[in-house]
């Protein structure tokens, strides 16, 4: 990785045009830690520039001596003109609110941006109002036109329009599981748009790396717990993609659990099929249709259930159906890490999509077990 | 604890009919030992006879160095005579099937039992036999008359019953979690009877003692997972409680997980409101009217959910309610410590009763933090 | 637990001089935690002041829903003045450095003290403040007689000074489960001064219950490392016990390590035997012919070693021995649970030496399993 | 991966005669599935047989659902002659003894093999016979020459002799993790040779997929325990290491303890400095030094200790070193993955190595974090 421009003649695989130097910004949290990683071991894609607030000024090594990245580079203050000098694109791994006061200018100078938080994920900037008030009301944001042009970062159903864009929002990782295995029965209009409940699980990475009372092992061990129900912010997330897909207007349950892992996301989802007569192999050869050509989806056979172990440290979504007959009811079961597929990963697999490269580039799907 | 026959003038409190001696058949596994360990601070309760089938003739302090005994007992094999001649009471934590090939001695004997298995908790030997399949091929159970006799030992909605019973089929972990919050939603009509859906998540130790490669700490650990999706042992017998307190048939869906964590259980259960006015306030009244007078019954205020490390080594259920008025849903969760309440606890809950004490009688009802 | 003054004549067990009341100060902490835990469950002392600085003027249930206490108190700013009206006893849990600010108020008011901090662990107020430099340079203490007079609150070794003792300080996690296998064999001459090794390894509840981000589950979890690798400021603590009970000056090597779990703590030491033919027996015989009448140490039987899961949430430590004969080595290995027998419940031990009751009183000693 | 006969054209980065096609024995195993998952991602070599007894007959998908390999390959019985006509290495992860009674029909058949059990390690079969007795009993092992000839292959310190052997006997987690550090300063005459003192922690998969009682989530977790305390077999092997590198007879103390959490493996090491002058920088100038051109190792700042989860997933040994002068003792830290470095990633370093392939070569240097 080199801190200054690099010569593009060293990386012949990629057209100039598109270029493949970037910046990652919010490095030293979790999703900035999982993008540098990734990068580190991409092929054709390259970190040119670390930046962050509170560490700036500081090596890389003093950080993260775990994870060392060659010549060692210092973090620097994300300023737009520094990292448009630097870098093609843009990886935004910063908490809610953040990213809307550096995307304007980063786009303006032509740096394609991939944005890890909650900022752009509403086409409405009044909904993300509304939905995030408290960050909200310590903004004054007025980039209601970027929201719009946004795209959601959902590679199997957006590819290309991401290919193209210059803001891709990268979906929140329960939107992610949750959205995968469900979209394919909505939009065929398999099931039935109410009565549609989430009940979802996640390792306490997804709450970040700042330290929080309630995410100490001390805490979180040994335990599991439910939080945000009625109205955690990603329900409104999730329902705005079901209702662009299904046609019309989504209202679902979506309950979040705490569970005592690191990393991992599940979600178990509850819907009821229309035709009373689908078996679970029909669903299954749903999803497979659907996903057959999508090398980040797995559809597991009937009667297999996805492990989130099964897919830690991977970008890989793994799928899983299963009917009752008795009450019609379908059950659709997604594992992702939460931290790869649910976030940085599914980053990365945007950026390829951006360069042109394969969605699955530089991306682990099989992984280390146990 | 006495292995011979103790003088029951040292225990003046309870009354010489009712006796105070236990039997544990099956003490090392996870329920036997539960039931010992509660025993053995109980004050007024006794184990006076271990039975245990691989481990008899054995010394308790050659299987379990942790746990040391008062005058470190033989386990025996467990003949009805010698429980008879040396017990009042006995606890069996058998596999399933087991149970019913020693209850109907112990009873002949006048041994009162609380059996931990499935064995009794159906009223009909036909549905047992349908539900463990394996269990009945392998059998030749001719005790229906029993299974319709046995009382089902859920202490707060079956106490009087309990308390004079001869055969008690103490709960499953799952049903005990999962009916506690939902009954008085059913039997006050306030929810509809279809649609309901059972989320839970369980620790590994639900899984038992005897090593499976699924339950290693390298599997199962970092990890969370579905099993017994549709069709899991436990669903009939949630159904077959509700439909009693209901008054009609009611069909479920319950979907067991499996938590990285050793003990713990929590049930998330979904149901429609019949009157979508209903506030969680509301909700939350009905379940601190019902369970006033129940002290192993915990009703936490709106807003706050229960995390199992918050009920760890308790006999304690911690209950909590809330509704999304936009949908008209019910969101009702349920803590327990799947070994205590959702097993041993629960099992010296109904001893308690049987014995003429009061229910919470030598259980803890507050946890060690964190 | 009333909160204001209780009528003696209702403790009719204790004598009136003694008291059975105690001041919690620290509460909402881990150790204060613990020991309300303990007291509630305790025949004979009362929690009657619950004191902490952050969370003063709020109602238990509002800080801790899931660990009820009678009539709901309110925790309040820790006076002196109060306090010595309410309360016959003082635990004071508070972060190092602050316990001297507050505990000559108590004597003076003749407030017993049992002080979980490292403030008066030190018979030397000047050793106190090498060792703990930063809390030293924002203090102005003057308190060095005190110092002289307090009692290290090992009670296997001190139980006579304790029980007459106004304050207490009680030892470090660590130094109790190292020292109670050490002290047997230095204090008979039968290992050598030098070479001395304790490979000592907790829990993550031992760094407290502030958010701190090496603590958290994300990080601690799935990991084990080494910290404070020499000049740990428990192996001062550690030394200072050890040469007294040896008569001479020992310096040895002390190597705390992080496990990924929420309790225990498990000393591993090594040390050369001055008579290479004395055999493993022989070392246990050692242990059990001291620890005989002390009921809250375990001698396990040669060959078996202790697992920290064998004495979580109880207040005993379990100790094992085992002798390499090549190389003359004896291999001491002792667990404790760091916040009951490394903690509140070495506190509560305290405590009821101090009251005139036996030191077990109240204290559990069979854990629960697994 | 093809199971037939792959055209080597198609990987003209190997030379015809190395050749890089591998079997791997034992598939379904902790070991061999580290190892299919390395050679997976591996640029240059490709598994090309799976050998196992249990599993044979079954394809891969069965076992594995969630580690799909290309055109799903049935597992075989391990017969010499068909894995000499489809492979050029074989990498055996069997239980102790077994590879005994393949590897010298695989030799004939001139396929090189690096075997990860015990079963090569020790220079004198004698030696093997009397540390893994029971092994030794069940079997009639004369390949005396062999245990000779086998390379001990521990590649940072054996590297030419690996790169032209036709038998590698990968080396124990623990003396990896405990040498790696050790030698350096055994070599170099810096510590004494007595009074060596290694305490070691592992995660749980150490003990392997098989079912045992001891290794369930429910047993090991939320406790860590020392086993083996005096005389596990590692001991030897280390001390043959030790001894040959220092130039004469080492006697030192092994402690192992489970910790809980997956996979990880720390050791922490104890020695005497002959001069008592050298200080910590001093010392992790020869860590530096000696290591300096070995990629798979790194040495960590002074002050800086190593997190097993600093390596999870690689095939980094990370090391660090500090100093007591009051003792004159030197403390080694050493992290590894126990399932990469300290088994499966070390045997693909091997294959490397005979391969004429850089030693890093597929094999990942970078965490996941966290």
């Amino acid at each position: 990785m080199a801190m200054e421009r690099t010569n593009s003649s060293s990386t012949s695989g990629i057209s100039q045009a598109r270029g493949n130097r970037v910046a990652v910004i919010g490095a030293s949290g979790y999703g900035g830690l999982q993008t540098l990683k990734l990068l580190a071991a991409h092929p054709q894609l390259e970190a040119t520039f670390l930046g962050g607030e509170r560490s700036a000024g500081k090596r890389w090594s003093e950080l993260c001596p775990f994870l060392p990245l060659p010549d060692d580079p210092v973090v620097e203050t994300p300023s737009a003109d520094k990292i448009a000098e630097r870098a093609d694109f843009a990886v935004l791994s910063l908490p809610n609110g953040l990213a809307s006061q550096l995307v304007p200018q980063l786009l303006e100078r032509e740096v394609r941006v991939v944005d890890l938080s909650a900022d752009y994920r509403y086409r409405s900037l009044d909904q993300w109002s509304q939905v995030y008030v408290q960050e909200a009301q310590s903004l004054a944001r007025n980039d209601a036109e970027l929201c719009q042009q946004a795209v959601y970062g959902l590679p199997e159903w957006h590819a290309p329009a991401i290919a193209s864009a210059k803001l891709v929002a990268a979906p929140g990782c329960f939107p992610t599981a949750s959205l995968l295995p469900l979209l394919p029965f909505l939009k065929q209009g398999l099931i039935e748009n109410d009565g549609l409940i989430i009940d979802a699980k996640t390792g306490t990475s997804g709450g970040g790396r700042a330290a929080k009372e309630h995410l100490l092992l001390a805490e979180a061990s040994e335990s599991i717990a439910p939080y945000g129900v009625v109205g955690h912010r990603h329900t409104s997330e999730i329902e705005q993609l079901a209702s662009e897909v299904a046609g019309h207007s989504i209202q679902l349950q979506f309950t979040p659990h705490l569970v005592p892992m690191v990393r991992g996301l599940l979600s178990t989802v509850y819907a009821r099929l229309r035709d009373p007569g689908l078996t679970a192999e029909d669903c299954n050869t749903v999803l497979k249709a659907v996903y057959r050509h999508h090398p980040c989806i797995g559809v597991l056979p009937v009667g297999t259930y996805p492990a989130t172990k099964w897919v830690k440290h991977t970008n890989k979504a793994l799928l899983s159906v299963q009917v009752d007959n008795r009450t019609s009811r379908l059950v659709l079961m997604s594992a992702v890490d939460n931290l790869v597929k649910g976030q940085a990963g599914q980053g990365v697999q945007c950026l390829n999509l951006m360069a042109g490269l394969p969605p699955e580039t530089g991306l682990s799907l099989l992984p280390f077990y146990p």
